[in-house]
Order: structure tokens, then sequence, then C-alpha cells
């Protein structure tokens, strides 16, 4: 692919919080951004030269964003492939491309793949039944975590079991969709690489994140991580691999459970910038919503040089409120245009310095 | 004024990349930019929610735009200053206000006003016609530059005079327009001091800029200075005089002629984000652009703490073919999304890191 001249335009399925910063930032590389999804008024639809508000799958919608577009990207994991077929029958290109979201949307593809490239899991079994599910259990001392294959995110569509728990009540709680159950990892803490590779097959990761969860949400991250250099080291060369056999263009995000011991599990891949990078633009010397542009638009990867230490914090909901007061010495907002803060949503987030 | 919450619309008169870049910093905090502006297609209108394609006298598109907008600013000096008295008969909230207009867009009045706050500026004398010119230009060997009172911009409406050179001439070049005769600064450097006043009346200023120029158009700035500090602590002061005394609410660049003496005369006053403050998104934990949206919003000021020394070099006309090639560990480029890269039409600029 030839590096995408000054002027062309990016397309973006998906119009959340992430569209929107990824379109400013094809904007300051000069780009014209076109946004395509389901919602009006949308944070990424109103920083959009053009807003296409149609359902993913809509085939006139997305024949009107191929017609539009130089190249196509997403902000979204669970962009129906579906979708990006059909835009890839238009000829239009897609980076990331069709494998990057088949592995990453369902579990259970998604961990095979992982062992695959010699990158391990924690255990699980496929559940398709109260049956099935029982069965597995029975392994387990009635421990585990049941989570459906796809479209979980933020914790939703997970059921934590514990001995003695009905497990015809917990499938139905998911939905009585296809799921795996996954043993309870005994971790240490939680770590993510984000890292980003070119059409030119060039890899370059950021440093990795220390995260911390409430609620299943991404509460915090700290970085550097305060995990030995060796874990870190196996990490970013784990995820390399896994980005590198997806034969990812794009940004990727590879979560991991740290164990005691310094081990490494595979958690789980998000094909696109992720809240645990929401660090990068202020930290780095490129971005990951700069770096994920240039990988899409065939240009050079940007140094990720981090020229601080820091440590992210969401803020969801009410967390706003007033916000703009509460900035201390050192602290950078950013806030994503929502227009309705209900309790949970991921509202904004700030960056902060530490040891100044 | 109550801080602007969340959600809130900020209109931009001008639709330049001055006008992208605030676009963007908007957004990163939460608003929605509408941007009013003479060009079809603009870089600003691009990035924006909603663009206001008209002259900046049209009352019915100035009207528009109050009622679209919570807070109104301007990334263009040379908006009429009846465009903004407009906009306050009709309730609207423009910052910065009239008097930063009046003042920064006449020469005469700029230079009167900053003697007035201790501020020296070159010794000048006002031409209405070529007699005026030749009486002044007998005081001074022959020598001095001829800059148009009003409209200039990069060079345009100035005349170097030498002795021997026919005032005339030279007057019929400018226009015959109000204009003053500059003596000649025997200059050591030239800085300047991008700074910020919020709605409360706190200042805060970023690191000042060494710039150099070519052909009348800012080349290179580089940060930190290479004046003493002493120079540089004057300069602060003085900028900080000056945009208290004009009442002016966000973001001021105020250019200084460094004496070998160490003497600072005013050059120039710019009642916006400024392209000597380029670097600072990248170099400070709050760029010129974020700060600007924090103080017309209302806001606390952002800190401005730098984080690496940086040279920022402008693009022009075709410098940006190929440009993403080009970039180098450390540099970080940005494109301002113009169609047409006529010689001499600033395209971008890149910041580079120093001694990393």
């Amino acid at each position: 692919m030839r590096p995408l001249p000054i002027g062309s335009r990016i397309g973006i399925l998906g119009d959340g919080q992430l569209g929107r910063m990824l379109g400013c930032s094809a904007a300051m590389l000069g780009f014209d951004v076109v946004v395509m999804g389901p919602n009006e008024d949308s944070p990424a639809g109103r920083i959009a030269a053009h807003n296409i508000c149609a359902e993913y799958t809509d085939k006139d919608a997305l024949a009107e964003l191929s017609v539009r577009c130089d190249v196509i990207t997403l902000e979204f994991e669970n962009v129906p492939v579906p979708a990006v077929q059909m835009l890839t029958d238009m000829d239009a290109k897609v980076h990331p491309g069709k494998k990057s979201l088949e592995v990453c949307q369902d579990r259970h593809l998604e961990k095979q793949f992982s062992q695959g490239c010699g990158v391990e899991t924690a255990r699980y079994w496929l559940i398709d039944s109260a049956d099935t599910l029982n069965a597995a259990l029975d392994e387990l001392d009635g421990r585990g975590i049941l989570k459906t294959r796809r479209d979980g995110y933020d914790g939703h569509g997970q059921v934590r079991l514990s001995t003695g728990d009905d497990a015809g009540a917990a499938y139905e709680k998911i939905g009585e969709a296809p799921a795996i159950l996954e043993t309870m990892i005994p971790f240490a803490g939680e770590m993510s690489v984000v890292l980003a590779r070119s059409t030119t097959g060039e890899i370059v990761a950021f440093d990795p994140a220390e995260n911390h969860h409430k609620n299943g949400i991404l509460h915090r991250s700290i970085v550097p991580a305060r995990f030995p250099a060796d874990v870190q080291r196996r990490a970013v060369e784990a995820a390399s691999r896994l980005i590198e056999a997806l034969g990812h263009i794009g940004v990727l995000a590879v979560e991991f459970f740290v164990l005691e011991d310094g081990g490494l599990l595979l958690n789980e891949m998000a094909p696109r910038v992720h809240n645990s990078g929401h660090w990068t633009p202020e930290a780095c010397l490129t971005g990951q919503f700069e770096q994920h542009i240039r990988a899409i638009a065939g240009w050079p990867l940007g140094p990720v040089t981090r020229l601080m230490d820091v440590e992210m914090t969401n803020l969801l909901g009410d967390d706003i409120d007033g916000h703009f007061g509460l900035r201390g010495p050192g602290a950078m907002t950013t806030l994503y245009g929502k227009r309705d803060a209900r309790p949970g949503r991921k509202m904004g987030h700030v960056v902060k310095r530490l040891n100044p």
C-alpha cells in the first residue's frame, strides 16, 4: 500500500469516544474523516467532515462509505464481520481486516488463536447448555467465570460462580448464549500492551500499562506498570507475536493476567485503540490515536518515547459533574461529548502526571 | 462567568488551521464547535459540528452563530470589530472582546497602548502621504520600514526603505493606505510570549520562544529561547501587563525584538493562538489550543509545564510533499488539511524534540 496522501478521507465504523479521538488525530495529520455508526448526534459524528447515520450492515450506507473513503477503519470491535466483507467486496480498503475481527469477537477462537501463537490462556470449557455447564463446574469445585463467547464488554455477559450456585440460573442470566467457563485465575495483577503494526509489518509497542478494574470496568491504568521488567518484556513479545499472526494493521490491545510467579495468561484482545492506552497522547511523543491513523494510512509509525510517569483514571457517569473545577496541577482531562451521563457510562478520563 | 458546562457549543470566527486545532481541542474537552468563516470546504469547517459559510459581517449569519453558541471566539485577528459589536448587541458572549481586536488591528493604537503599559516599541512616524513619508525619512537617513497600520500579516503590507529609495513608489506599493514608518531595529533576536488569561483574571504564560523568520514568515521557533533568563522573565512580565491591561480573555501572543543590551521592544501582538506556540501541545501538559478553550469557557487554566526542549519548523507550500516519509525519531508532524499547497502557504509544522 502506498502511503495515503494528505487530504485523503478516512472512514471510521463506530461513532463513540474512540472515533472522536481517532477523528481529531486524523484531522491533525491533514486527513478528512467520515464516520458511520447507528447513533444520531454521536460523539464521533459531531467532529466528522461527513456523518453516515446507519446500522453497520446497511448495504447502501456501506456503499456510500466505500465511495467516500480512501481507507476505512473501526473503533468498535463488534462491527459485524459481514459489514467488513461487504466493504471489501466493494473494493474498499479496510484496516484492520476480517481476521482480526473474527478472532477478537469470539472468546473461544481468541483463546485457540492465542494458544496457537504460544501465548497461554486460562483453562476453559465450551458451554452450550446448563448440562455442559454443570459438567464443567464438576471439574472445578463449582467455581469459575461464565462468559458469553460473543458481545461481552465492560463486564457484561459474565457471571461469577461459586460452589453451590445454580448452573441453570447462571446460564439463563447470560441469555443462554454460546459461552465458555473459565477457571478463576489467582492473578497478581492485570497488564495490557497497546501496540501498532504498519502496512510494511513494522511493530511498535507502547510501554505496558498496569490496569485496575472496578465492577468489570477499567478504573485506572498506571505506567510504568509495577511488574518486573522481564514480565513486561515477555508481555510485549507475546503481544508482538499475536499482532503479527493476525496480520493486523493498526492498533491492537492485548490484556494479560500476571500470575504470582510472573507467568502471563492472555485475558483478551481488542482490535482497536483501547481505554488502557488513553494515557499515551499526553505522555508519549505519538499517542495511540495518531499511531492507529498512521498505521492504516500506510505511513511510518511514530516514536512512542514516554516523557513522564502517569496514572489514567476513567470518569464514569456523574464523575464528570463540575470536573473542570477539580483539575489539579499535572492533571489533564479529556471529555467525550456524550449527551447523557448515565451511571457507569464512560464520560471521560484524567491523565495525572506522577513524580513530577 | 460561570464555567461553561460540558456539551456547550463554542463558536469560532475564522475557518483556517488555527480554528481546526482549536476545534479539535474543544472537542477533546467535551464541547461542540460551530465554525463561521468565508471559505467553503475549509480546514476548520470540516471538523465542526456545524459550519456557517459567510462573510464575517453577514448579519443573518452572525445571528445564527449567536443563537447556536454559548460562547464565541476567534482564530483570525482581522475579524471586523463591527462583527463582534453585532454579536454583543445580540447578547452573545464573545472572548476575547472588542478592545483586544481594536488595539491589535492597528499598529499605531497597538504601539500607543504598549507604551502606555510601560512596554517600549521602536520609534515610528504616522504616514498618510508620500510627503509625510518623505519628512519622516529625512529624520532617519532615508532608512526605515513602512508598514500599513492595518491588515498586515506574514510580511504583507511592508516595504523596507534604504537611503535613496523613492518614497512615492514605496507608499504606492502598500496601496497608499494609512501607515507607519518604523526605525530599523538592530535587534539581536526575536522572542514571543504566548500566554492566557482566564475569566477570573488568572494569567499563565508558556515559556518564551526564540523565533526565526524567513521572507517575513515565521520559519522556526526554539524553546527554551537562547536569551538570558532575566530577559525572558522581563518579556513574560511585559506580556502579562499587556494582557491584563487589555482585559483579554483567551490566549494572546506578544512578539518582542531583543536588543543587544537585553532591552525589549514590542514588535506586535496577536489576540489569538499563535504560530510561535505550535510547539506547546506536544511539549507541555496543556497546549495553547486547549488553554484558549479553557479560558474562554470560564474554566481554570491548565498547567503549562514543559516536558522537553523543542524546535518547531513551519512547512510551507510543497514542503509537505511526501512529508510523512520524512518524520525522523522525535519529530511530530501536524498538517492543516488545506486543499492547495500554494508556494509560501502554511501547510503544517513539525515539532522536533531536542537533546533527547
